[in-house]
């Protein structure tokens, strides 16, 4: 299958590209290396030190002897992303190619705008593209369980059948997302079914949860292909940052009371999950949701595990409760439903002991590239301004005092 | 009460402004002319002779000895739009200032980016203003009947009361947007939602039917006050054209079966509506929905009222079922629920034989302006590329065989 990668170089678009290659599908990445200018921008850097595009790629053809396409842009330039997919005459587009970050978003009103314009232009131009030069192709688009928030009741995927004052209709699951980045996806969910409705596009909206973990059974063939790994508190997921706290002794930071209950996955099922919803795609015209994501954890549960599997391995972490920077229920109801990757045929890789032992020597075997500065929130859901640049000077200032 | 009216140069902004400044509330107009430069763009002109706005404001002046400030520019423009609210210091800003046509948002993909673009930065850009210079301020922004799309079940006032496997919720009612234009709406009222939780901003968002007449008691007290009064297939809504093509007896240009209804209000029942939110404003981080609506109709039902009138009047218009071209159920359930603005005070003014009587009647008054070219539709929302000036030509080449 011809599979083009939006946002190939990125924490889940690179190890997919490599997955799908691996099967021996024609991959292709489109990639603007955006992610790696906030890392610029925000002074961060990923914990394991990945490679340039071109390096990769030339490395995975040396251990595959397979060759992965790759095209430099911006899928914000029509004229670009129009030419690639005429060009390249996907199946499948997988559209990674998202600011996926709701505390950069939330930085203040530039960064908010950004998130929202980058992500539901860069969506829009991905269905006038592929209604214009490859219509019978399958869009398989990453959203996130964020999109729904933590309603009283179960969350299904997608779609929920409501009775209503004696009739009813089963109509899209109410969203209640909340950052500018989660709106953004909620925003493209609305734009993509609207666009399979009137075009006919097929498109599969992955729920996706926080994804945890870095290496996938393709980057760990070559050292050149090592994957991102995130800790700062802009892009670090949860568990890793974790992970990355434990290996050097400092607190594990738990926001609020840590009752946040999400759904979580392993990176190799991310990458599984993308193959299974491009070999089964939807007919032409449905717009299909899955949510993507095998256990759910509350945030201190999490940080609990990593603590007990960093004294197994003889480190001191202690969790800290911090003031929650977020505006977000710090106990509630969640149940969310996961069934239908399932029934495609996903088998889960589940948090294990084992997995949380190998994040966290990942860690300390790294930890000498790890910037403490980059830990705290600095990010406010209650202010419109945050200024990262002064806080971060601020409380250096205070330590030195 | 300080009310800051953005997009007051419009079609409703304009008539708001009046209505307001007439009720001895201190009232200031944004506006960046871009509605009159779509027009430009369309090859279009509204029927009634409307002014420049500083000869409005004179005019307006002149006739009640009461003064509307203006300010000129781009809310997308966000020193400007925070300098005037800085400046201007509104107790309610009154939010008209987005693209709000339908087929405008589907003439191609230009037009779509731009329709969202403009609206969802336009809000954001408001949401950050009132955030940071204006906290106190309430935010009254026109949405749309439109969000709800026609779903099978009664369609409440922005949120749904649903039981689910046991449990239960109330949750933002699920929305089914029917063009680039109507996502748009929906993307703003998740952003307001959520700006709402998050800083204790206080909005009303007001899900407003399709408006028909263009005269209000303000309007009607100097000919350099007249409205705007739109016929054309893409900013004209559905009644006023159909007066318009009654007048020149022109067949009323029925989309498919007409089945589909909607909510309609008078535009003397929008100012007051807009009236009665300023006066009752929520409280501090209060998200509220009113749909701004007073009756039902189908699109068929409406054309034979128009029809009936224009034969009381001598005129001669028959019906067409053109093929829709919009992607939308032509028959399907509606019942949308609309008594919180009656609660308040709101006496509708219902759709009355003399009320069309005298819409036709001023459309006659001025059909010498009527360009025929204008009335069919141009704008399929199956095509992802409509060439609105080809189309034209060729209609106008066909003619001429």
């Amino acid at each position: 299958m011809r599979i083009l990668v939006l946002g190939g170089d990125g924490y889940c678009g690179w190890p997919t590209a490599l997955h799908l290659s691996r099967l021996d599908h024609d991959v292709a990445i489109v990639d603007s290396f955006q992610r790696r200018s906030w890392d610029h921008e925000l002074g961060a850097q990923t914990l394991t030190p990945i490679r340039t595009l071109p390096e990769r790629l030339r490395a995975w053809e040396r251990v595959t002897s397979k060759s992965i396409e790759s095209f430099v842009g911006d899928i914000l330039d029509y004229e670009f992303l129009s030419g690639v997919v005429s060009e390249f005459a996907p199946e499948a587009v997988v559209h990674f190619a998202e600011q996926r970050s709701a505390p950069y978003s939330m930085i203040d009103r530039r960064h908010a705008v950004f998130s929202q314009v980058n992500n539901v232009v860069g969506t829009l131009n991905v269905l006038f593209a592929i209604k214009e030069f490859q219509p019978n192709c399958h869009l398989v688009k990453l959203g996130t369980m964020g999109e729904y928030g933590t309603p009283n009741i179960d969350i299904e995927e997608g779609f929920i059948r409501i009775q209503h004052n004696g009739r009813e209709d089963v109509l899209p699951f109410p969203k209640q997302p909340g950052s500018f980045y989660h709106l953004s996806k909620v925003h493209d969910s609305h734009n993509i079914h609207f666009c399979c409705k009137i075009w006919g596009i097929r498109a599969t909206d992955l729920n996706q949860g926080v994804v945890y973990g870095t290496v996938t059974n393709e980057t760990e063939l070559d050292a050149a292909l090592v994957n991102r790994f995130d800790y700062d508190e802009v892009f670090g997921t949860a568990l890793n940052r974790f992970c990355v706290q434990a290996a050097i002794e400092h607190p594990l930071t738990v926001y609020g009371k840590g009752g946040q209950t999400r759904g979580f996955l392993d990176i190799r099922d991310t990458v599984r999950c993308i193959e299974l919803a491009c070999l089964h795609p939807p007919t032409r015209g449905e717009f299909r949701v899955f949510n993507q994501f095998t256990e759910q954890f509350s945030v201190l549960e999490l940080a609990e595990m990593v603590r007990v599997a960093g004294k197994r391995l003889g480190l001191n972490a202690v969790i800290d409760h911090l003031p929650d920077p977020r505006v977000e229920a710090e106990e509630h109801y969640y149940n969310a439903k996961h069934t239908k990757l399932s029934e495609l045929g996903l088998k889960p890789h589940l948090l294990s002991e084992s997995l949380l032992d190998s994040l966290v020597n990942i860690a300390v075997r790294h930890r000498d590239r790890v910037d403490t500065s980059l830990l705290m929130p600095r990010v406010d859901w209650r202010n419109s301004r945050n200024d990262l640049h002064a806080a971060k000077s601020v409380t250096v200032a205070a330590a030195a005092d």
